[in-house]
């Protein structure tokens, strides 16, 4: 299949267009660049060493023999973003080209603006390239479970059906999401949905969990492939975090008391899910939403999980409940549906003490790039 | 009270800071005059002549020897917002200030991007100048019916009970809005909601349906201080339009069968429903809705009513049925709760043969500014 990944360069993206071209698949990617201008504007860095984004292509292509066409482009620039579309005329565009941190989006107002109008800008973007360009082309976008916020009652797969005063329909879930960040994702999945409507566009919206994972089959086989790996208070994600804080002696920060539950997944498992939904694409006027994750722990849980293992590698790890920077519930209701990807084959890879301890060892040997001061939370959501 | 009226030129904007002026509360009015540049670009014009806002609060203060502040600035520059929030310390904001055409943001990606770009920076700025100037203000915000589309079920004011699995939450209602026009407006819900949550901040949302009528209490007190009228196929509304049509002999536009049911209110009505909703202001941390508007009726039916009371002053109107250049569902069930501002003591207005008989009587005076070219509709939705 003809794939476009937006986004490419990304702890994600790049990861994905490897999997994929592994897999036989016409890949080109395309990216701007901005995720590591913010987290480098937010005083940290990659702990993985990364190439530019032409390095890594040529690598992969003394690695493996096949090729990732580079575009380095922003996606809020249409003639640009058009011009992709119109020459390489993907079959599937897989949109992973967004500012991803709730806390960035938290910071001011400055940051709240840009996150949602560069995300929305963008997959307008993307959505009026591929509906313009006349494209049989199935449009399959990263959004986040916290759009869903924590409601107090089970969280259906994007729609659910609602019994009320005597009548019945399915209609979207009701979304509450967690910040300006997770808010901007909410507001593209209502603009996919209508673009399905109105345009009979083919749209799969996966509403990610919380990705851990610093490895995958293609980046272990070369250190040139390998994915950055950010444990900032920005861009770093929870089990990613205590993970590297671990493995550098800090201790791990839990944000209150840690009964925050969220769902989870192996970076492994994100690559399977995309290529999945790519495989079994949504009919023309579709608009499908999986809820992408393997399994559910409060922070707590990951907590004592990573330092269990931290203890097999000789660690000393110390757990600590700080102030919690965000306003969130703290303890709360949480069982969200999950079993769409399941169907369609996915084979979760689930969370274990060998798995942690493996990333452990990974994060060891990139220990001295680690910039402790960019570790303890300084954004607050009040 | 002291209120800061946003886009306070408009057809709505105007009318309700004179009648907040007239009932002694103290109003500013912020405008950029962009609905008169979008309303010339179309090729169209007020069917009522209108002065600038600046000559306007001349007119009001010799007529009712009152102040209205004016501000002309553009709401997307922050800076501007915050300095004027900062002075006038609103107890209450109005905010009117947005794109509000559908077929507008339906032309192009262009036009569906500035809409959505436009109107969700603006709310945020409007948000943050509140919040970051620590105000105790209450934000009475414009939102549209049009955000829930025409679900299968009765439509509640804003939140919904829902039962499933055997557990019980209060959720905002799923939304399937008609158009990237009214996803804006969704995406401002959300913002909004987001925001009483994690600021505290008082929000009312009132989701107003489509407004009729050419005059209110005050702007029959002198011709120069006229709302404007727009009747082309971008801002004219379905009712308004109608009307224009009948006193200048062009057939009646109804799109496709006009089995598209609305909630309809009478100009004087809106007025009301925002003042009633100032008086009784939400909570900190409450984002209450109401569904604004008095009556449903389909588009067929609107139709008939103006053909009749053209009748009455000797006119023949021909009801037209033309293609629908709207991607909507023409024959739908359709029922959404409106008792919340009824409660709050609203006397509606409602629609009645004589009242469009008035209607009509007060535009012919002006039917030779009708450009007739501006009528007919050329956005098509796909």
């Amino acid at each position: 299949m003809r794939v476009l990944v937006l986004g490419g360069d990304g702890y994600l993206g790049w990861p994905t267009a490897m999997s994929l071209s592994a897999h036989g698949h016409e890949v080109a990617v395309a990216d701007n660049y901005l995720r590591r201008q913010m987290v480098t504007e937010s005083g940290s860095d990659s702990l993985t060493p990364i190439l530019n984004l032409p390095q890594r292509a040529r690598a992969w292509q003394e690695v493996s023999g096949r090729t990732i066409d580079v575009h380095l482009i922003d996606l809020r620039d249409y003639e640009l973003v058009n011009g992709l579309v119109r020459e390489f005329r993907p079959e599937a565009v897989v949109h992973y080209g967004q500012i991803p941190s709730a806390p960035y989006s938290m910071t001011d107002r400055h940051h709240a603006v840009f996150t949602q109008l560069n995300n929305i800008e963008n997959n307008l973007n993307v959505i009026f390239a591929i509906v313009e360009n006349d494209l049989d082309c199935h449009l399959i976008k990263l959004g986040t479970m916290g759009e869903y916020g924590c409601p107090n009652i089970d969280i259906e797969e994007g729609f659910i059906e609602i019994e009320h005063k005597g009548r019945t329909d399915t209609l979207p879930f009701p979304k509450m999401p967690h910040s300006w960040y997770h808010a901007s994702k909410v507001a593209d999945s209502t603009n996919i949905h209508f673009a399905t409507r109105v345009y009979g566009l083919r749209a799969t919206d996966l509403n990610q969990g919380v990705v851990y994972g610093v490895s995958t089959e293609q980046t272990v086989l070369d250190e040139r492939l390998l994915t950055r790996f950010d444990y900032d208070e920005q861009f770093g994600t929870a089990l990613n975090r205590f993970c590297l804080q671990a493995v550098i002696g800090h201790p791990l920060t839990v944000y209150g008391t840690g009964g925050q539950t969220r769902g989870f997944l192996n970076i492994r498992d994100t690559l399977a899910c995309v290529e999945l939904a790519m495989l079994n694409p949504a009919e023309p006027g579709e608009m499908r939403v999986y809820n992408q994750f393997t399994e559910s722990f409060s922070i707590r849980d990951l907590a004592l999980e990573v330092q269990m293992a931290g203890k097999e590698l000789g660690l000393d790890v110390e757990i600590r409940e700080i102030d919690n920077p965000r306003t969130e519930a703290q303890e709360h209701y949480y069982n969200p549906t999950h079993t769409k990807l399941l169907d369609l084959g996915l084979q979760p890879t689930l969370l274990s003490e060998d798995l942690v301890t493996a990333t452990l060892s990974t994060l060891l040997e990139y220990k001295d790039r680690a910039i402790y001061e960019a570790i303890a939370p300084r954004t607050r959501w009040r």
